[in-house]
């Protein structure tokens, strides 16, 4: 049982506070002085590369790897007022005070044009809100109760539902990590919830890959896959009743696990009371695995990749693709030429070696 | 005038010394004792995105970030042999010691069997060379003079046409790149030059896209995008009789740089003698104003598109994408999950801003 409590920030951003149980949470108004949050942002048409690319430059100001007692993600205290007006809180979803997209976003007024035979020009319209799994600063993912990830699947499917039903929300991209070394520019345990305008340039490929893939077989490809990987055996790094986690065989980073459901569900709001409660134990067990190989925190993003708003949603099957860019402690596989100037990656790991070290781990 | 002199190191891989002048150099031999170099690599093809993934697991051995003492690029003295077997030297190309593609290479012999229905697995074929552009550790490409700039230029071409005439490549890519930030994992002035067994996706991607724009205008996709930015100035940042360098109107990196030569050609072997000597001048001129903006030296990576050595030769047109993944001192723009996880670049400065702060720089 879960109950949503929503409320306004003193800038008109809307708050949610997902608390399990039946009990309403007395919403406590927030009383900072803040500004409006004006957000220009803007989508650009590479034509040479055929992708979006969105041009946010308000974010420059954005909070930075900010001291311990000012974290804004912590809950407030009479002497400190933070995001989050409540002294106490389990899961809170709010929206971005800096957001790459938002339903205001504006073209900035710069007189620039752009040629329109060679580029479009939008408005960086959509949403972007920040999930906080928990009110202690120093929890990670990894150290979440059971409930409390349960709290977070149920978030996550809940504002996969919202933000898909608004008009200018193509895609919903859930995601988290964890690591500066991967850019997380605030360590209390949170992550995002973007509402992209446009279907991402990754999730087209995938998508037009999966609809030959059905014309030329009659049978879904991420379905293949995961059977392939079931069946072989040799790169599950975990399973229970409802999921199965593998290595992909061509993976791109040293350490990557792919997490499938077993029955094919478009995205998160398509899993069943069941699938949620053992997707909640087969998540802790993945990250335990992860840390558990050199022994360390591992820093590491976790993807969501869930059907857009209106296309592509019979091809497209819900999974987690969580990667770690650490090849060996102290040592990280940065942005490189290969990857970022070619689109070639490189994997110094072989996916069967990731998969056996993963697997190795017992606590 | 460029001399080019062929040796051999210990272990059989080839090195080539490139010198100004007409004067031939004495090659020395490499006394070092060292073992055979094995490699396996393979390319394993990734269904769902439609990508080659290469998978070199030899790798985790190599060389990472030595004392200045230990340097291998360094050239060699009496009581300690490097990559470089004499003591002086001007530009050096020579096989990666740790190559993630290389005509020997082979499948590892591990048993693991892919599903043919989804997969394919193919040796990693290739070459992968290293360029060294000093024998002065100290240097960095933006401090070479005009002359040994040209000298690297004259051998990113030499060895594009030696790589593009080897039967088990496909793509020839040159980069050079400088800071730690971006995983130089040696910090002696040097560039790599890879040798691909097959055509990249990104390369792929762009000529699908000009060939698309080809069909639907009869007009070539880059040299209509070069044409708006000279036209427009407003993204310029610098130019000469033979190139511009502008910032893309669809910037994805907070300082990107695209370099194109004003004559349409396919690759380096291409240009002409004042192609080349206009480039020398124009490339050093973008360095030094990258690192004008912070006054500091930015991290980079600079990777030269160039047409693949058997396809797309009519539609793909040279040029070089430079970008640093600084935004502001000290603040680097990470990898990070929308980017990774679903292609979706958010750029935190706007282009036009980015091409005033690198117009403005003067020295």
């Amino acid at each position: 049982m879960v109950m949503v409590t929503s409320g306004h920030l003193a800038d008109g951003r809307q708050i949610l506070w997902f608390d399990e149980g039946s009990e309403p949470r007395l919403v406590v108004p927030d009383l900072r002085d803040l500004p409006a949050t004006a957000s220009t942002s803007e989508q650009r048409w590479d034509p040479i590369v055929g992708e979006w690319v969105t041009v946010a430059s308000h974010r420059q100001r954005r909070t930075f790897l900010p001291p311990v007692d000012q974290c804004p993600l912590c809950p407030s205290a009479e002497d400190r007022r933070t995001e989050i007006p409540t002294t106490d809180f389990q899961v809170v979803v709010f929206e971005n005070r800096f957001p790459s997209f938002s339903q205001q976003a504006t073209v900035p007024d710069d007189g620039v044009t752009l040629d329109p035979r060679l580029y479009h020009r939008e408005r960086g319209h959509g949403r972007c809100e920040v999930i906080v799994f928990s009110d202690r600063h120093g929890e990670t993912f990894a150290t979440l109760s059971p409930g409390r990830v349960r709290l977070v699947i149920e978030a996550w499917a809940e504002r996969t539902e919202a933000l898909n039903a608004m008009p200018t929300v193509a895609q919903v991209f859930c995601f988290e990590n964890r690591g500066a070394e991967i850019g997380v520019t605030l360590s209390h345990p949170h992550g995002q919830i973007y509402g992209y305008p446009v279907v991402t340039s990754r999730t087209r490929v995938m998508l037009e890959n999966a609809g030959r893939y059905r014309e030329a077989t009659g049978r879904n490809l991420f379905a293949d896959v995961l059977a392939s990987e079931r069946s072989g055996g040799r790169r599950v790094v975990a399973s229970n009743r409802h999921w199965t986690a593998f290595v992909p065989a061509a993976a791109r980073w040293p350490f990557e696990i792919h997490l499938y459901p077993h029955r094919h569900v478009p995205d998160l709001p398509a899993t069943d009371d069941a699938e949620r409660a053992a997707l909640a134990e087969i998540y802790a067990e993945i990250l335990r695995r992860l840390d558990g190989v050199y022994q360390v925190d591992m820093p590491y993003i976790a993807a969501w990749h869930q059907a857009p708003a209106h296309t592509g949603r019979e091809d497209a099957y819900l999974h987690l693709e969580l990667f770690s860019i650490m090849r060996a402690p102290g040592k990280v596989k940065a942005l490189a030429e290969s990857e970022s100037g070619m689109g070639m990656f490189i994997n110094d790991i072989a996916p069967e070696h990731a998969a056996d070290l993963l697997r190795a781990y017992r606590w």
